[in-house]
């Protein structure tokens, strides 16, 4: 398993395939943007015409497209999974619903192929150190064969389950949890300032208390400053909270707090500010509770 | 001031009282339970037959009681107040809606005496530990005169402002994370049931990512226990989120997610669970999201 197709060059996806073949990976890529496999050439990858065409013959292809339906197209319709080497393996690793993640799973399954659902937490700071947290569904075998992938992009690796579909959701769990936190810290420092109290103040107390988040920690002072450097944008909340409203529309779950939080970071994508950093959030409160003269 | 009355024994103020007693003061303590009164004797206290004779004399008076109606009521209607020395100092360190704690700190500043806002966090078991967090509102030199009684009963002590009402104010932005957190953690954790994970792998994984809290590291394992110790009740966030909101309303501040976390714990209560642990909340999520047959 020297050789590795990887599709999807984003903001992740790079990081990521660099971190590969600096684990000694001969990997073979594709994207549809020019700009993407230049680099991938400039790291010592081979940058490829078309997603059939990075397959071709290879025993793993990693997926880090945007979402379910652009790995559904990659797999099914541009001819990847019919390029792939017999009984190959093949890594979602983006973040998608869990019902598309098991859809997709069983019909690469059908065609004879491995399949691990295997979604990662971290960022693009965890995708450039990688130190990513990945959540793995799929056959124990698999998962240990896929061993030498996973490590070179992750550090923490968890093996969730046997069925796709259940690394996405402990994804999904894992993000209604961090955008709820980073609302619910918008919604308590925007109340402060709307009730007199300083927030920077408010912050220090309530950042060292049992009122504290990891995203209160790390968001919270960046609430507070007008133009903050962006780490996460608001719009990657509106897809994620959107994945997890899916996960529960699927299952039939009811989420109202999730549900409040995604119309909060929807509100501010709706105010221009959808590429601003995540903690801006807070304007969603800011604007709803607007009083006279400010 | 080393003599100091001190009003409402309960779950807080009898340890807190304990803490003052041990730090030298001659502590006249009053509450309505005789057994409250029994405990303060054995601890080397002084029991008074009413609120007014506690108070009778002395420089400084905490009040511990479970609201700002029982406060208002101590203070103006039972006589504590009129039986201070001139120019004394009152501590109101239940936790209370800032406009009513700001109206009570005017009363008692028109009389003459002194008022400070000092809600505190920390439960019980920083009450004994005499390490709680105490959030302090009112004059400077108010606040530096209350530092012997602060430092016996806290650990961290902020000054967070001069207007009364304002510790009332950081306690309620406390409380709404709190609450906030304590509600979502409830609601990934049976989400994660519902959609085929188990909540214990899920919450292995994110109590140590992003998406963790104080309270989904605290709370969380017990929301997979079914009869879990209780450290604190469900009923207590039912007030305590209700003092949130009404903040709110008193401010004319929406606070969505707040509202809609004070729903949960109102649903539990209203199950007969309002004494349990308040991890149960997750019960309201188990019952809203019950399947036939289940």
């Amino acid at each position: 398993m020297q050789t590795l197709a990887f599709v999807g060059l984003g903001a992740m996806g790079l990081p990521m395939a660099r971190n590969l073949i600096r684990a000694g990976f001969a990997l073979r890529g594709y994207d549809a943007r020019t700009e993407a496999l230049d680099e991938l050439r400039a790291a010592g990858g081979a940058a490829c015409a078309s997603a059939g065409e990075a397959a071709q013959g290879t025993d793993a292809l990693v997926l880090m497209v945007v979402n379910a339906d652009q790995a559904d197209t990659v797999l099914f319709t541009d001819g990847a999974l019919d390029a792939l080497a017999p009984g190959a393996l093949v890594l979602l690793m983006s973040t998608c619903p869990p019902m598309a993640v098991a859809a997709i799973g069983a019909r690469v399954a059908e065609r004879g192929h491995r399949f691990l659902d295997a979604p990662v937490s971290g960022g693009t700071v965890g995708a450039a150190a990688a130190s990513l947290s990945i959540m793995v569904a799929g056959a124990p075998g698999d998962f240990e064969a896929a061993a030498p992938i996973l490590n070179a992009v992750g550090e923490k690796i968890f093996h969730v389950g046997e069925h796709f579909g259940q690394g996405a959701a402990v994804k999904a769990v894992n993000q209604l949890l961090c955008g709820v936190h980073l609302a619910v810290a918008g919604e308590a420092l925007s109340f402060a300032r709307q009730i007199g109290v300083d927030p920077a103040v408010a912050l220090e107390i309530v950042a060292g208390s049992a009122a504290s988040s990891w995203m209160l920690r790390d968001r919270g002072p960046r609430m507070l400053q007008d133009q903050p450097e962006v780490t996460s944008a608001v719009d990657i909340f509106v897809k994620d909270l959107g994945i997890v409203l899916a996960a529960g529309s699927d299952g039939k779950v009811a989420l109202p707090l999730a549900a409040a939080a995604h119309q909060m970071f929807l509100a501010v994508s709706g105010q221009g500010l959808g590429a601003k950093d995540d903690s801006q959030v807070i304007r969603a409160y800011e604007a709803l509770n607007l009083k006279p003269g400010q």
